[in-house]
């Protein structure tokens, strides 16, 4: 599970800086939330290359978050794209989808939107679920977790053999989670294997003010990516334009419990970002400024 | 006058060549000719800002070279601006702006869009022209020719005092253009002063096919920025799909005798460009390939 940060900046790309997306890869799936605009061209940069299985979640219609759309699914059509691909999004995303593909030409293949209705589980496959959670912005948007699913815990070939259990079809089962019978006797997972490992969790926040559901949403993750648009000093103006302060971050981050935090969507004022990461670092250790291009893996836990 | 290649790939985007755009600085005023995706922060990277006095001429709807207004407007808009933007384009351009408007919030200042009805000026004032002619590509799409108006000749201060004229408000009419009367003698502009020196030139194609009119809007400019997708060995490939090849760029150039060549909308096929380069070369030697963020200053002629 690798996660790139394709662009960090705030609503005005800087020369350092592109327009909000990052992307999680896991194996050959790809997850992106937000497509600021050059998205495209940073996924062409990293090599995240324009991935089959894709699918993108976008926070809000704001178009420092979504302005890549239109060029990146222009580019998966002149590569003769046929699957389909799969965009979740606020109320809106049809319309802003259909305004630029009746304006300018559509996808050649078939992108299938879904707009959020409630809070809770909008996608999920065997690996993984993605939950978006309803945040505070100026208008409608969400945050995003991917949650992977626990992972069975290791199996002990010599517990099985002492159980009866010969290898082949039976392990298997055993392996994914279920009881076998041998002989009448019936031998459960926990009885020749570890506890499932928990999987890995990276929530990312967009853009928001600080709110309960997020401590909620990111308790113990691996990673939260957290918008940090201003410093303490320009709190008011945080509050007004519906976004967080580098420490505001690090205090969800300190609540929540997390691992690391990743501070993003950093304003073109701070040049250099250490003010943000000082101020940060003051209340929550293990804190970083993503720049574009930063790739992140996170292993699996043992 | 300055011409700045803000982008100059082709239908992709690469590492090193964003899409297309290219301005022309005139004094404090800008000529913007296409605004790919990414064009503000080509912008923003190269100095060029977002000049108050800004004019955006677009070829064709196609996203590679339309897909950065939206941004850009959003951009002017969080800047505060206030002046009108004058937008020109092809029909479709008015419902273009209007459906990302519509979808994402449009800009806080007036956007003037000028649908190009037919061939001619579609723009001027005392200093220079802007020239529409309609050109070949798949969709309807016109190349910009940008004429500057003649200036007046050198005015010699000495032959003025011969006749009688004395310096002041006389010297400064006779200097723009016009005749004045001392003692009951008229004195016309040509006796005091060197001919007028003709404006400077620059013509873009947009994207498409070679195509005669190009030839007339071309002749003796002083810079023809042509598109050159192709290499003359997919020359098949450009006939499809409305393109032209280096070699006919340069055919293009010597037809025309202009006094340079630059060639843009680079396939990413053309990792290294030089083949590009030394096709055009065979044909027409005073030929370079535009680089993102390249700069090229056209002198006054003396």
């Amino acid at each position: 599970m690798r996660v790139v940060f394709l662009g960090t900046s705030g609503s005005m790309p800087t020369p350092r800086r592109g327009s909000s997306s990052v992307v999680v890869r896991l194996g050959r799936d790809l997850m992106m939330f937000d497509c600021g605009e050059g998205t495209q061209r940073q996924m062409v940069h990293t090599k995240v290359g324009f991935r089959r299985n894709m699918k993108i979640f976008l926070t809000h219609l704001h178009g420092d978050h979504v302005l890549g759309l239109p060029g990146l699914l222009q580019s998966m059509s002149l590569l003769r794209r046929e699957r389909r691909l799969d965009v979740y999004g606020p109320s809106g995303t049809v319309e802003y989808v259909k305004a630029f593909s009746e304006a300018l030409g559509g996808p050649t293949f078939p992108v299938i939107i879904h707009e959020i209705q409630e809070p809770g589980v909008v996608y999920t496959d065997d690996r993984l679920d993605v939950v978006a959670v309803r945040s505070s912005h100026r208008v409608e948007s969400w945050s995003y977790g991917l949650l992977e699913k626990p992972r069975p815990g290791r199996f002990h070939p010599e517990k099985a053999r002492a159980l009866g259990v010969s290898e082949g079809r039976l392990w298997h089962t055993l392996q994914h989670g279920e009881a076998v019978t041998v002989d009448g006797i019936t031998v459960e997972p926990m009885q020749v294997s570890d506890p499932p490992r928990p999987g890995r969790r990276i929530v990312y926040s967009g853009d928001t003010r600080p709110y309960p559901e997020m401590i909620e949403l990111a308790r113990g993750a691996d990673l939260l990516i957290h918008e940090a648009t201003f410093s303490h000093e320009l709190q008011d103006r945080a509050e007004e334009d519906g976004h967080t302060t580098a420490r505001e971050a690090a205090e969800v981050a300190r609540e929540a419990g997390v691992k690391r935090l990743a501070l993003v969507h950093i304003s073109s004022r701070y040049f250099d970002p250490d003010v943000l990461l000082e101020e940060a670092r003051q209340v929550f250790e293990d804190v970083f400024v993503a720049e574009d291009m930063m790739e992140i893996e996170l292993p699996q836990p043992r």
